[in-house]
Protein backbone atom coordinates (compact mmCIF):
# COMPACT_ATOMS: atom_id res chain seq x y z
CA UNK A 1 0.00 0.00 0.00
CA UNK A 2 1.06 3.65 -0.58
CA UNK A 3 0.78 6.74 1.32
CA UNK A 4 0.15 9.67 -0.64
CA UNK A 5 -0.48 13.01 0.54
CA UNK A 6 -2.93 15.59 -0.95
CA UNK A 7 -4.74 18.92 -1.03
CA UNK A 8 -7.70 19.13 0.78
CA UNK A 9 -10.02 21.61 -0.20
CA UNK A 10 -9.24 24.43 2.84
CA UNK A 11 -5.74 24.57 1.02
CA UNK A 12 -7.41 24.92 -2.52
CA UNK A 13 -8.64 28.14 -0.93
CA UNK A 14 -5.29 29.00 -0.13
CA UNK A 15 -4.01 28.78 -3.20
CA UNK A 16 -7.05 30.51 -4.87
CA UNK A 17 -6.34 33.51 -2.11
CA UNK A 18 -3.02 34.11 -3.39
CA UNK A 19 -3.68 34.00 -7.27
CA UNK A 20 -6.90 35.74 -7.02
CA UNK A 21 -5.16 38.79 -5.08
CA UNK A 22 -2.50 39.22 -7.69
CA UNK A 23 -4.97 38.98 -10.81
CA UNK A 24 -6.89 41.95 -8.60
CA UNK A 25 -3.29 43.98 -8.51
CA UNK A 26 -3.18 43.07 -12.23
CA UNK A 27 -6.33 43.79 -13.36
CA UNK A 28 -7.10 40.67 -15.39
CA UNK A 29 -9.73 38.74 -13.82
CA UNK A 30 -8.99 35.22 -13.73
CA UNK A 31 -9.79 31.18 -13.72
CA UNK A 32 -8.84 30.03 -11.26
CA UNK A 33 -8.32 26.03 -11.16
CA UNK A 34 -6.74 24.14 -8.03
CA UNK A 35 -6.33 19.93 -8.49
CA UNK A 36 -5.17 17.04 -6.14
CA UNK A 37 -1.56 15.08 -6.96
CA UNK A 38 -3.60 13.00 -9.06
CA UNK A 39 -5.23 16.31 -11.89
CA UNK A 40 -8.79 15.85 -10.04
CA UNK A 41 -10.20 19.45 -9.41
CA UNK A 42 -10.67 19.88 -5.79
CA UNK A 43 -12.04 23.94 -6.32
CA UNK A 44 -12.30 26.50 -9.28
CA UNK A 45 -13.40 30.14 -9.44
CA UNK A 46 -14.17 32.48 -12.75
CA UNK A 47 -13.47 35.87 -11.09
CA UNK A 48 -16.65 38.39 -12.38
CA UNK A 49 -15.33 38.69 -16.14
CA UNK A 50 -12.91 35.25 -16.76
CA UNK A 51 -13.03 34.23 -19.89
CA UNK A 52 -15.05 31.17 -20.80
CA UNK A 53 -12.19 29.02 -22.78
CA UNK A 54 -10.72 29.43 -19.62
CA UNK A 55 -12.64 27.80 -17.72
CA UNK A 56 -11.33 24.42 -19.51
CA UNK A 57 -7.58 25.93 -19.83
CA UNK A 58 -6.98 26.83 -16.43
CA UNK A 59 -8.37 22.97 -15.69
CA UNK A 60 -5.99 21.73 -17.78
CA UNK A 61 -2.94 23.63 -17.17
CA UNK A 62 -3.34 22.39 -13.51
CA UNK A 63 -4.33 18.89 -14.58
CA UNK A 64 -0.95 18.62 -16.49
CA UNK A 65 1.02 20.41 -13.92
CA UNK A 66 -0.06 18.08 -11.04
CA UNK A 67 -0.39 14.66 -12.83
CA UNK A 68 2.57 14.88 -15.00
CA UNK A 69 4.79 16.74 -12.29
CA UNK A 70 5.79 19.41 -14.44
CA UNK A 71 4.76 22.95 -15.08
CA UNK A 72 3.58 23.79 -18.37
CA UNK A 73 6.02 26.27 -19.31
CA UNK A 74 8.80 23.21 -19.28
CA UNK A 75 6.49 21.42 -21.22
CA UNK A 76 6.27 24.61 -23.72
CA UNK A 77 10.17 24.78 -24.00
CA UNK A 78 9.81 21.35 -25.05
CA UNK A 79 7.04 21.54 -27.48
CA UNK A 80 8.98 22.83 -30.20
CA UNK A 81 9.34 20.82 -33.91
CA UNK A 82 12.26 18.72 -33.63
CA UNK A 83 12.54 18.46 -30.19
CA UNK A 84 11.83 14.67 -29.27
CA UNK A 85 8.86 15.74 -26.95
CA UNK A 86 7.24 17.84 -29.74
CA UNK A 87 3.25 17.42 -30.29
CA UNK A 88 2.77 16.37 -26.86
CA UNK A 89 -0.05 18.96 -26.43
CA UNK A 90 -2.65 16.75 -28.18
CA UNK A 91 -1.61 14.10 -25.53
CA UNK A 92 -4.85 13.07 -23.33
CA UNK A 93 -7.58 14.48 -25.32
CA UNK A 94 -5.68 17.75 -25.65
CA UNK A 95 -5.69 18.00 -21.87
CA UNK A 96 -2.40 18.07 -21.69
CA UNK A 97 -0.92 21.27 -21.63
CA UNK A 98 1.73 23.43 -23.11
CA UNK A 99 0.66 26.82 -22.51
CA UNK A 100 2.17 28.68 -19.41
CA UNK A 101 0.17 29.34 -16.42
CA UNK A 102 -0.09 25.48 -14.94
CA UNK A 103 2.53 24.98 -11.80
CA UNK A 104 2.87 21.74 -9.80
CA UNK A 105 2.46 22.71 -5.58
CA UNK A 106 5.14 20.60 -4.03
CA UNK A 107 5.51 20.49 -0.31
CA UNK A 108 8.43 18.54 1.57
CA UNK A 109 9.95 17.66 -2.29
CA UNK A 110 6.73 15.62 -3.03
CA UNK A 111 3.66 16.98 -5.54
CA UNK A 112 0.51 17.47 -3.89
CA UNK A 113 -1.28 18.55 -6.46
CA UNK A 114 -1.24 21.93 -9.10
CA UNK A 115 -2.55 24.94 -9.74
CA UNK A 116 -3.92 26.64 -13.44
CA UNK A 117 -4.32 29.92 -14.37
CA UNK A 118 -5.79 31.02 -16.78
CA UNK A 119 -7.71 34.56 -18.95
CA UNK A 120 -4.75 36.45 -19.56
CA UNK A 121 -1.11 36.30 -21.59
CA UNK A 122 1.01 33.28 -20.83
CA UNK A 123 3.28 35.33 -18.76
CA UNK A 124 0.00 36.89 -16.40
CA UNK A 125 -1.00 33.71 -15.67
CA UNK A 126 1.83 32.17 -14.59
CA UNK A 127 2.97 35.53 -12.70
CA UNK A 128 -0.81 34.83 -10.98
CA UNK A 129 0.36 31.22 -10.27
CA UNK A 130 2.80 32.04 -8.70
CA UNK A 131 1.31 34.60 -6.43
CA UNK A 132 -1.11 31.45 -5.57
CA UNK A 133 2.19 29.09 -4.76
CA UNK A 134 4.27 31.87 -2.53
CA UNK A 135 0.95 32.93 -0.54
CA UNK A 136 0.48 29.14 0.40
CA UNK A 137 3.89 28.67 1.32
CA UNK A 138 3.91 31.50 3.34
CA UNK A 139 0.33 30.25 5.29
CA UNK A 140 1.33 27.16 5.82
CA UNK A 141 4.69 27.78 7.11
CA UNK B 1 -29.26 43.83 -27.96
CA UNK B 2 -30.09 41.78 -25.12
CA UNK B 3 -29.20 42.61 -21.51
CA UNK B 4 -28.97 39.18 -19.46
CA UNK B 5 -28.85 38.78 -15.37
CA UNK B 6 -26.49 36.17 -14.28
CA UNK B 7 -24.76 35.20 -11.06
CA UNK B 8 -21.94 36.76 -10.05
CA UNK B 9 -18.75 35.13 -8.54
CA UNK B 10 -20.14 36.23 -5.17
CA UNK B 11 -23.52 35.02 -5.86
CA UNK B 12 -22.31 31.70 -6.33
CA UNK B 13 -20.12 31.38 -3.03
CA UNK B 14 -23.73 32.05 -1.31
CA UNK B 15 -25.36 29.15 -3.10
CA UNK B 16 -22.18 27.28 -2.47
CA UNK B 17 -22.29 27.83 1.47
CA UNK B 18 -25.87 26.93 1.97
CA UNK B 19 -25.15 23.31 -0.15
CA UNK B 20 -22.22 22.95 1.97
CA UNK B 21 -24.05 23.51 4.90
CA UNK B 22 -26.35 20.89 4.51
CA UNK B 23 -24.20 18.41 3.22
CA UNK B 24 -22.23 18.84 6.81
CA UNK B 25 -25.95 18.08 8.43
CA UNK B 26 -26.37 15.06 6.63
CA UNK B 27 -23.51 13.72 6.78
CA UNK B 28 -22.37 13.50 2.97
CA UNK B 29 -19.30 15.26 1.28
CA UNK B 30 -19.99 16.36 -1.50
CA UNK B 31 -19.41 18.18 -5.09
CA UNK B 32 -20.46 21.61 -5.71
CA UNK B 33 -20.94 22.98 -9.49
CA UNK B 34 -22.22 26.51 -9.98
CA UNK B 35 -23.01 28.00 -13.57
CA UNK B 36 -24.03 30.90 -15.20
CA UNK B 37 -27.55 31.24 -17.07
CA UNK B 38 -24.83 29.76 -20.21
CA UNK B 39 -24.19 26.85 -18.63
CA UNK B 40 -20.65 28.01 -17.82
CA UNK B 41 -18.86 27.03 -14.47
CA UNK B 42 -18.46 29.88 -11.98
CA UNK B 43 -17.69 28.29 -8.88
CA UNK B 44 -16.98 24.59 -8.26
CA UNK B 45 -15.74 23.09 -4.48
CA UNK B 46 -15.16 19.25 -4.17
CA UNK B 47 -15.74 19.06 0.03
CA UNK B 48 -13.04 16.84 1.61
CA UNK B 49 -14.22 12.76 0.58
CA UNK B 50 -16.58 13.97 -2.52
CA UNK B 51 -16.39 11.97 -4.96
CA UNK B 52 -13.96 12.17 -8.34
CA UNK B 53 -16.76 10.71 -10.46
CA UNK B 54 -18.83 13.68 -8.90
CA UNK B 55 -16.48 16.53 -10.66
CA UNK B 56 -18.15 16.43 -13.47
CA UNK B 57 -21.74 15.14 -12.59
CA UNK B 58 -22.03 18.23 -10.58
CA UNK B 59 -20.86 20.06 -13.23
CA UNK B 60 -23.22 18.56 -15.81
CA UNK B 61 -26.22 18.52 -13.52
CA UNK B 62 -25.59 22.33 -13.23
CA UNK B 63 -25.49 22.91 -16.64
CA UNK B 64 -27.98 21.15 -17.74
CA UNK B 65 -30.46 22.72 -15.06
CA UNK B 66 -29.22 26.58 -16.27
CA UNK B 67 -28.96 25.60 -19.92
CA UNK B 68 -32.01 23.99 -20.23
CA UNK B 69 -33.41 25.73 -17.96
CA UNK B 70 -35.51 22.46 -16.18
CA UNK B 71 -34.73 20.88 -13.03
CA UNK B 72 -32.62 17.64 -13.53
CA UNK B 73 -35.03 15.39 -12.11
CA UNK B 74 -37.68 16.68 -14.09
CA UNK B 75 -36.12 15.42 -17.07
CA UNK B 76 -35.70 12.39 -14.94
CA UNK B 77 -39.36 12.18 -14.90
CA UNK B 78 -39.71 12.50 -18.51
CA UNK B 79 -36.35 10.08 -19.28
CA UNK B 80 -38.65 6.70 -19.53
CA UNK B 81 -39.68 4.62 -22.16
CA UNK B 82 -42.07 5.46 -24.34
CA UNK B 83 -42.44 8.87 -23.75
CA UNK B 84 -41.16 10.69 -26.26
CA UNK B 85 -38.46 12.78 -24.66
CA UNK B 86 -36.93 9.00 -23.94
CA UNK B 87 -32.54 8.79 -24.41
CA UNK B 88 -32.34 13.09 -23.90
CA UNK B 89 -29.73 11.94 -21.68
CA UNK B 90 -27.33 11.00 -23.94
CA UNK B 91 -27.33 14.52 -25.87
CA UNK B 92 -24.99 16.86 -25.96
CA UNK B 93 -21.98 13.90 -25.74
CA UNK B 94 -24.18 12.19 -22.66
CA UNK B 95 -23.74 16.07 -20.68
CA UNK B 96 -27.37 16.43 -20.43
CA UNK B 97 -28.42 14.64 -16.98
CA UNK B 98 -31.32 13.41 -16.01
CA UNK B 99 -30.09 12.62 -12.60
CA UNK B 100 -31.83 14.33 -9.62
CA UNK B 101 -29.65 16.99 -7.94
CA UNK B 102 -29.33 20.21 -10.61
CA UNK B 103 -31.39 22.99 -10.25
CA UNK B 104 -31.60 26.24 -11.79
CA UNK B 105 -31.47 29.41 -10.14
CA UNK B 106 -34.66 31.57 -10.71
CA UNK B 107 -34.88 35.30 -9.95
CA UNK B 108 -37.88 37.49 -11.16
CA UNK B 109 -38.51 34.24 -12.96
CA UNK B 110 -35.21 34.23 -15.26
CA UNK B 111 -32.88 31.83 -15.00
CA UNK B 112 -29.96 33.27 -14.43
CA UNK B 113 -27.84 30.22 -13.26
CA UNK B 114 -27.75 26.27 -12.10
CA UNK B 115 -27.06 24.87 -9.37
CA UNK B 116 -25.46 21.15 -8.99
CA UNK B 117 -24.62 18.32 -6.67
CA UNK B 118 -23.50 14.75 -6.67
CA UNK B 119 -22.04 12.48 -4.22
CA UNK B 120 -25.28 11.30 -2.28
CA UNK B 121 -28.17 9.45 -3.36
CA UNK B 122 -29.75 11.35 -6.08
CA UNK B 123 -32.48 12.64 -2.92
CA UNK B 124 -29.79 13.61 -0.87
CA UNK B 125 -28.21 15.58 -3.81
CA UNK B 126 -31.67 17.38 -4.34
CA UNK B 127 -32.02 17.98 -0.70
CA UNK B 128 -28.76 19.73 -0.86
CA UNK B 129 -29.37 22.36 -3.61
CA UNK B 130 -32.44 23.05 -2.39
CA UNK B 131 -30.43 24.11 0.65
CA UNK B 132 -28.35 26.63 -1.51
CA UNK B 133 -31.15 28.06 -3.21
CA UNK B 134 -32.94 28.59 -0.40
CA UNK B 135 -30.12 29.98 1.29
CA UNK B 136 -29.21 32.14 -1.57
CA UNK B 137 -32.50 33.41 -1.51
CA UNK B 138 -32.66 34.48 2.45
CA UNK B 139 -29.56 36.35 1.67
CA UNK B 140 -30.08 38.35 -1.42
CA UNK B 141 -33.70 39.98 -0.19
CA UNK C 1 -3.04 18.00 3.42
CA UNK C 2 -4.75 14.90 3.43
CA UNK C 3 -2.90 11.52 3.43
CA UNK C 4 -4.52 9.02 1.44
CA UNK C 5 -3.81 5.24 1.31
CA UNK C 6 -3.63 3.72 -2.45
CA UNK C 7 -2.83 0.87 -3.80
CA UNK C 8 0.64 -0.27 -5.06
CA UNK C 9 1.35 -1.86 -8.37
CA UNK C 10 2.63 -5.08 -6.38
CA UNK C 11 -1.06 -5.15 -4.64
CA UNK C 12 -2.53 -4.76 -8.50
CA UNK C 13 -1.05 -7.58 -9.19
CA UNK C 14 -2.10 -9.75 -6.58
CA UNK C 15 -5.30 -8.64 -7.41
CA UNK C 16 -5.09 -9.81 -11.18
CA UNK C 17 -3.89 -12.86 -9.74
CA UNK C 18 -6.61 -13.91 -8.09
CA UNK C 19 -8.97 -13.07 -10.85
CA UNK C 20 -7.39 -14.48 -13.10
CA UNK C 21 -6.81 -17.92 -11.62
CA UNK C 22 -10.77 -17.68 -11.50
CA UNK C 23 -11.16 -16.55 -14.81
CA UNK C 24 -9.34 -19.83 -15.56
CA UNK C 25 -11.46 -22.03 -14.20
CA UNK C 26 -14.76 -20.91 -15.70
CA UNK C 27 -13.15 -21.13 -19.17
CA UNK C 28 -13.45 -17.10 -20.11
CA UNK C 29 -10.28 -14.95 -21.15
CA UNK C 30 -10.98 -12.28 -19.31
CA UNK C 31 -9.75 -8.39 -19.20
CA UNK C 32 -8.33 -7.29 -16.32
CA UNK C 33 -7.84 -3.68 -14.80
CA UNK C 34 -6.59 -2.63 -11.51
CA UNK C 35 -6.48 1.60 -10.89
CA UNK C 36 -5.85 4.07 -7.63
CA UNK C 37 -8.37 5.44 -5.30
CA UNK C 38 -8.95 8.53 -7.81
CA UNK C 39 -9.71 5.98 -10.86
CA UNK C 40 -6.26 5.79 -12.80
CA UNK C 41 -4.83 2.53 -13.99
CA UNK C 42 -2.48 0.95 -11.91
CA UNK C 43 -2.48 -2.58 -13.95
CA UNK C 44 -4.09 -4.06 -16.97
CA UNK C 45 -4.04 -7.73 -18.59
CA UNK C 46 -5.74 -9.22 -21.52
CA UNK C 47 -5.63 -12.56 -21.36
CA UNK C 48 -5.13 -14.49 -24.33
CA UNK C 49 -8.59 -14.25 -26.03
CA UNK C 50 -10.15 -11.61 -23.78
CA UNK C 51 -12.21 -9.09 -25.84
CA UNK C 52 -10.81 -5.93 -27.60
CA UNK C 53 -14.11 -3.68 -26.69
CA UNK C 54 -13.41 -4.91 -23.10
CA UNK C 55 -9.88 -3.18 -22.51
CA UNK C 56 -12.04 -0.33 -22.26
CA UNK C 57 -14.75 -1.71 -20.22
CA UNK C 58 -12.77 -3.57 -17.78
CA UNK C 59 -11.06 -0.20 -17.21
CA UNK C 60 -14.16 1.80 -17.35
CA UNK C 61 -15.58 -0.57 -14.53
CA UNK C 62 -12.67 0.04 -11.97
CA UNK C 63 -12.67 3.80 -12.24
CA UNK C 64 -16.14 3.72 -11.54
CA UNK C 65 -16.26 1.15 -8.52
CA UNK C 66 -12.98 3.12 -7.67
CA UNK C 67 -13.90 6.92 -8.26
CA UNK C 68 -17.22 6.56 -7.11
CA UNK C 69 -16.52 4.37 -4.50
CA UNK C 70 -19.42 1.92 -5.79
CA UNK C 71 -19.78 -1.53 -7.57
CA UNK C 72 -20.96 -1.29 -10.84
CA UNK C 73 -24.29 -3.66 -10.14
CA UNK C 74 -25.27 -1.40 -7.94
CA UNK C 75 -25.25 1.97 -10.18
CA UNK C 76 -27.03 -1.08 -12.46
CA UNK C 77 -29.96 -1.87 -9.89
CA UNK C 78 -30.63 2.20 -9.35
CA UNK C 79 -30.08 2.77 -13.60
CA UNK C 80 -33.69 2.13 -14.55
CA UNK C 81 -36.30 4.15 -15.91
CA UNK C 82 -38.42 5.82 -13.13
CA UNK C 83 -35.12 6.09 -10.60
CA UNK C 84 -34.20 9.16 -9.37
CA UNK C 85 -30.33 8.17 -10.77
CA UNK C 86 -31.61 6.69 -14.32
CA UNK C 87 -29.20 7.88 -17.53
CA UNK C 88 -26.14 7.68 -14.89
CA UNK C 89 -24.04 5.45 -17.53
CA UNK C 90 -24.00 8.44 -19.39
CA UNK C 91 -21.92 10.34 -17.15
CA UNK C 92 -18.11 11.26 -17.20
CA UNK C 93 -18.14 10.81 -20.93
CA UNK C 94 -19.79 7.61 -20.94
CA UNK C 95 -17.07 6.30 -18.68
CA UNK C 96 -19.85 5.73 -15.59
CA UNK C 97 -20.16 2.05 -15.77
CA UNK C 98 -23.47 0.58 -14.59
CA UNK C 99 -22.64 -2.90 -15.81
CA UNK C 100 -21.78 -5.40 -13.19
CA UNK C 101 -17.95 -5.97 -12.73
CA UNK C 102 -16.20 -3.45 -11.15
CA UNK C 103 -15.94 -3.64 -7.47
CA UNK C 104 -14.36 -1.12 -4.85
CA UNK C 105 -10.90 -2.16 -2.94
CA UNK C 106 -11.41 -1.64 0.14
CA UNK C 107 -9.03 -2.03 3.17
CA UNK C 108 -9.91 -0.78 6.87
CA UNK C 109 -13.49 0.91 5.58
CA UNK C 110 -11.41 3.35 3.12
CA UNK C 111 -11.69 2.30 -0.80
CA UNK C 112 -7.84 2.37 -1.88
CA UNK C 113 -8.42 1.25 -5.28
CA UNK C 114 -10.63 -0.49 -7.80
CA UNK C 115 -10.96 -3.32 -9.86
CA UNK C 116 -12.74 -3.93 -13.21
CA UNK C 117 -13.75 -6.69 -15.31
CA UNK C 118 -15.04 -7.80 -18.23
CA UNK C 119 -15.05 -9.87 -20.88
CA UNK C 120 -17.91 -13.00 -19.43
CA UNK C 121 -21.43 -12.27 -18.70
CA UNK C 122 -21.75 -9.56 -16.35
CA UNK C 123 -22.31 -12.71 -13.90
CA UNK C 124 -18.92 -14.25 -14.88
CA UNK C 125 -16.94 -10.83 -14.45
CA UNK C 126 -18.27 -10.42 -11.16
CA UNK C 127 -17.32 -14.10 -9.90
CA UNK C 128 -14.02 -13.31 -11.28
CA UNK C 129 -13.62 -9.66 -9.57
CA UNK C 130 -14.80 -11.00 -6.53
CA UNK C 131 -12.43 -13.55 -6.35
CA UNK C 132 -9.69 -11.17 -7.34
CA UNK C 133 -10.99 -9.30 -3.88
CA UNK C 134 -10.58 -12.30 -1.99
CA UNK C 135 -7.00 -13.64 -3.02
CA UNK C 136 -6.07 -9.87 -2.26
CA UNK C 137 -7.52 -9.85 1.42
CA UNK C 138 -6.16 -13.51 2.14
CA UNK C 139 -2.87 -12.44 0.94
CA UNK C 140 -2.54 -8.88 2.80
CA UNK C 141 -3.54 -10.28 6.32
CA UNK D 1 -7.92 -14.88 -45.75
CA UNK D 2 -5.28 -13.54 -43.64
CA UNK D 3 -3.28 -15.01 -41.16
CA UNK D 4 -1.69 -12.80 -38.85
CA UNK D 5 1.11 -13.11 -35.97
CA UNK D 6 0.46 -10.72 -32.64
CA UNK D 7 2.18 -11.08 -28.96
CA UNK D 8 0.77 -13.30 -26.83
CA UNK D 9 0.28 -11.98 -23.09
CA UNK D 10 3.16 -14.24 -21.55
CA UNK D 11 5.24 -12.37 -24.48
CA UNK D 12 3.97 -8.77 -23.48
CA UNK D 13 5.11 -9.68 -20.19
CA UNK D 14 8.70 -10.16 -20.80
CA UNK D 15 8.76 -6.59 -22.77
CA UNK D 16 7.59 -5.32 -20.17
CA UNK D 17 10.65 -7.22 -17.82
CA UNK D 18 12.93 -5.49 -19.96
CA UNK D 19 11.58 -2.36 -20.00
CA UNK D 20 11.21 -2.10 -16.35
CA UNK D 21 14.54 -3.20 -15.08
CA UNK D 22 16.26 -0.77 -17.71
CA UNK D 23 13.50 2.15 -15.62
CA UNK D 24 14.82 1.15 -12.40
CA UNK D 25 18.53 1.26 -13.61
CA UNK D 26 17.85 5.08 -14.53
CA UNK D 27 16.00 5.67 -11.61
CA UNK D 28 12.95 6.78 -13.34
CA UNK D 29 9.57 4.93 -12.69
CA UNK D 30 7.88 4.38 -15.63
CA UNK D 31 4.18 3.91 -17.64
CA UNK D 32 4.79 0.47 -19.89
CA UNK D 33 1.99 -0.38 -22.33
CA UNK D 34 2.21 -3.19 -24.71
CA UNK D 35 -0.15 -3.01 -27.28
CA UNK D 36 -0.59 -6.33 -30.16
CA UNK D 37 -0.69 -5.48 -34.35
CA UNK D 38 -3.92 -4.30 -34.19
CA UNK D 39 -3.00 -1.43 -31.56
CA UNK D 40 -5.16 -2.67 -28.60
CA UNK D 41 -3.86 -2.76 -25.42
CA UNK D 42 -2.15 -6.45 -24.02
CA UNK D 43 -0.92 -5.31 -20.76
CA UNK D 44 -0.01 -2.72 -18.87
CA UNK D 45 2.32 -1.37 -15.60
CA UNK D 46 2.24 2.06 -14.27
CA UNK D 47 5.83 1.70 -11.64
CA UNK D 48 4.73 3.02 -8.52
CA UNK D 49 5.32 6.75 -9.23
CA UNK D 50 4.82 6.83 -12.98
CA UNK D 51 3.08 9.98 -14.16
CA UNK D 52 -0.76 9.75 -14.50
CA UNK D 53 -0.26 11.62 -17.30
CA UNK D 54 1.78 8.77 -19.30
CA UNK D 55 -0.76 6.59 -18.74
CA UNK D 56 -2.74 7.47 -21.91
CA UNK D 57 0.69 8.72 -23.18
CA UNK D 58 2.70 5.45 -23.01
CA UNK D 59 -0.64 3.55 -24.64
CA UNK D 60 -0.89 6.02 -27.58
CA UNK D 61 2.90 5.49 -28.06
CA UNK D 62 2.57 1.83 -28.11
CA UNK D 63 -0.49 1.83 -30.17
CA UNK D 64 1.22 4.36 -32.77
CA UNK D 65 4.09 2.34 -33.02
CA UNK D 66 1.95 -0.96 -33.58
CA UNK D 67 -0.81 0.60 -35.61
CA UNK D 68 1.43 2.96 -37.86
CA UNK D 69 4.07 0.52 -38.08
CA UNK D 70 6.70 2.95 -37.59
CA UNK D 71 8.69 4.18 -34.37
CA UNK D 72 7.07 7.45 -32.55
CA UNK D 73 10.71 9.37 -32.88
CA UNK D 74 10.64 8.61 -37.18
CA UNK D 75 7.07 10.46 -37.09
CA UNK D 76 8.19 12.98 -34.71
CA UNK D 77 11.35 13.51 -37.36
CA UNK D 78 8.78 14.11 -40.01
CA UNK D 79 6.41 16.10 -38.16
CA UNK D 80 7.91 19.33 -38.90
CA UNK D 81 6.47 22.55 -40.37
CA UNK D 82 6.78 22.22 -44.00
CA UNK D 83 7.30 18.58 -44.42
CA UNK D 84 4.12 17.07 -46.11
CA UNK D 85 3.19 14.91 -42.90
CA UNK D 86 3.41 18.23 -40.42
CA UNK D 87 0.44 17.91 -37.95
CA UNK D 88 -0.10 14.21 -37.74
CA UNK D 89 0.15 14.32 -33.79
CA UNK D 90 -3.58 15.58 -34.11
CA UNK D 91 -4.71 12.82 -36.08
CA UNK D 92 -7.04 9.42 -34.59
CA UNK D 93 -8.00 11.96 -32.21
CA UNK D 94 -4.77 13.01 -31.32
CA UNK D 95 -3.66 9.45 -30.47
CA UNK D 96 -1.57 9.51 -33.18
CA UNK D 97 2.18 10.15 -31.44
CA UNK D 98 5.20 11.89 -32.65
CA UNK D 99 6.41 11.93 -29.19
CA UNK D 100 9.66 9.36 -28.74
CA UNK D 101 9.29 6.43 -26.71
CA UNK D 102 7.09 4.09 -28.85
CA UNK D 103 8.90 1.44 -31.02
CA UNK D 104 7.21 -1.52 -32.67
CA UNK D 105 7.39 -4.79 -32.64
CA UNK D 106 9.11 -6.79 -35.15
CA UNK D 107 9.37 -10.56 -35.14
CA UNK D 108 10.82 -11.59 -39.04
CA UNK D 109 10.03 -8.70 -40.17
CA UNK D 110 6.63 -8.72 -38.92
CA UNK D 111 5.45 -5.93 -36.84
CA UNK D 112 3.57 -8.61 -34.02
CA UNK D 113 3.24 -5.64 -31.72
CA UNK D 114 4.28 -2.12 -29.96
CA UNK D 115 5.51 -1.30 -26.99
CA UNK D 116 5.19 2.21 -25.02
CA UNK D 117 6.89 4.45 -22.35
CA UNK D 118 6.11 7.61 -20.68
CA UNK D 119 7.44 9.45 -17.52
CA UNK D 120 10.94 10.59 -18.47
CA UNK D 121 12.11 12.77 -21.22
CA UNK D 122 11.62 10.55 -24.84
CA UNK D 123 15.09 10.14 -24.42
CA UNK D 124 14.44 8.12 -21.40
CA UNK D 125 11.47 6.67 -22.56
CA UNK D 126 13.06 5.52 -25.65
CA UNK D 127 16.03 3.79 -23.74
CA UNK D 128 13.66 1.72 -21.72
CA UNK D 129 11.65 0.75 -24.82
CA UNK D 130 14.75 -0.35 -26.58
CA UNK D 131 15.76 -2.45 -23.52
CA UNK D 132 12.50 -3.91 -23.45
CA UNK D 133 12.78 -5.04 -26.93
CA UNK D 134 16.27 -6.15 -26.52
CA UNK D 135 15.60 -8.24 -23.91
CA UNK D 136 12.23 -9.96 -25.65
CA UNK D 137 14.39 -10.71 -28.61
CA UNK D 138 17.13 -12.21 -26.57
CA UNK D 139 14.45 -14.49 -24.52
CA UNK D 140 12.64 -15.86 -27.77
CA UNK D 141 15.98 -16.52 -29.68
Amino acid sequence: MLTINRLSHSDALILIDGAREKSRDIGIPMCISIVDESGNLIAFERMDGGKVTSITISQDKAFTAAAAKKATHEYNAANVPGNLAFGIHTEVGGRLSSVGGGLPVVVDGEVVGGIGLSSGTPAQDMECAEAGLKYFKRTIE
